[in-house]
């Protein structure tokens, strides 16, 4: 991933019941953390759909996660989460979360979350309607990549 | 995957904190699972590692995780978990975890995990040691993949 | 707390993930523990209400969380949850657990969880109903203590 | 408890993920938030004792946690949560927190948690040692009561 790409950071500071008997947080703890950072992305660029609620029409599930762990974070770190949508398909589009140890500079962890937009009525995938599309290109530019459609990669 | 190739599974039930405002699963409850299977799994297995854990020689780290979500678990289901070891590189090895709802037989998710075998000292890969390699290929037999070495891929 | 006057336990066994960097279980993973207790009592006894969730007319909070730690459950321990309903005031009811080592028969911890009926629309203390007092009362027998009011000991 | 008395305070956002399927803060994360407060005090004081962690000598246990819930916290509320030492006895010493919504100065729980100091080696309760009551004592000045000893009150 780019990192000059991002346009959206949030700070935030490794909690002590967030770390493992290592003293270092545990893996899944960076997947909150880009959650952390999502939430506050959707809300920074205006839209007004919540990730993982139903509001009335829509519903946004997540169908997979990537990350892969760099270096460990530790108690008491305070970290930089930067967030970007970097593509839309026609029913999915994909965040992409940095973790960053701004003191270093180092990478802590990299994330990639599939997304996919489903009637909330019938639950299959409709077309990411053209209202959040137009908010996240205004956003992200020509950064963003939009094209006809994202298939979710396999595991194994 | 191959659901025939898992030769361990573990059974596990939803618990009631673990859902969300949607009453489903939460999206890193998943992870959680899979790593209770995998460590029940080096246990029956009889390796005398533990994951996450320094154990005087040798320390093991997840360098990434993998994980499509399927269907979503609810609360108070009862879950098959099942694992295997799938590949064993040079300094990597990769375990692979099925989520599957016994009743309907559907699958919840799929978790790709991979691992790093580190020297603890100066905290750089080193080759999986031959008496780990030995109780895996016992017990996997002649599904599990050894290679010269194993890529993280990058995500995105 | 009397072991005697419990007549519901559950067994449940400690996750790799819930212990800390002691290797002993997180403070507040007993009450998650005793909440699960408290679930499957609800179900046990016939109670078709759902602690924590509106459920059209009723709504339930808990207000208050009394629990001693006495000895640390440790990775891996199979562990019984006792829960039973040892008082029903006005509009507040109290559940008790028992979390304890079968192996050694000691004590792990034992909580104090007080809950308060709301009159979901106005959201103001209501009586508990008759119909829940009766089937605790048909399940608790003589051990259960009716009275006026329960008042909420102060903290500090 | 008297907010007059409390010297110190952290501010912490809400996280997304620590709110129940209700949209407010679960149980347990209030506690959670109140050790984040407790973790925090005794870097500020300068205490060098690192609380549910081994360190050298000496370990300090939780052996009971009271909370009183009072209002709800809701996703991305910013809350203060305030923390001293109240009490220190023989072997053990009292933490209080009050969580409070700095927007309408409501209380949203508060909470006393008892600490016993052990000996490490022979994980009895030892006299908490004078060079922390001495900091203690120097920050918290004439609201700390020091008396002969802590009984922690039964549960139920």
């Amino acid at each position: 991933m780019e990192a000059g790409k991002f346009r959206f950071k949030i700070d935030l500071r490794v909690r002590n019941y967030e770390v493992d008997w290592q003293g270092i947080v545990h893996n899944t703890v960076y997947l909150l953390y880009c959650e952390v950072g999502r939430v506050e992305y959707l809300k920074h660029i205006g839209a007004t759909v919540d990730l993982n609620t139903i509001n009335g029409i829509n519903k946004i599930v997540l169908s997979r996660n990537e990350i892969n762990y760099i270096k460990p974070a530790r108690f008491d770190m305070m970290l930089e989460v930067y967030t970007r949508i970097s593509e839309i398909g026609n029913s999915s589009f994909i965040f992409e979360s940095l973790i960053i140890d701004p003191e270093s500079g180092e990478l802590i962890a990299e994330n990639r979350a599939y997304h996919v937009w489903l009637d909330s009525e019938e639950n299959s995938p409709q077309r990411v309607p053209e209202d959040f599309r137009k908010i996240v290109r205004d956003f992200e530019g020509n950064t963003l990549s939009e094209r006809g459609s994202i298939s979710r990669p396999d595991v194994g």
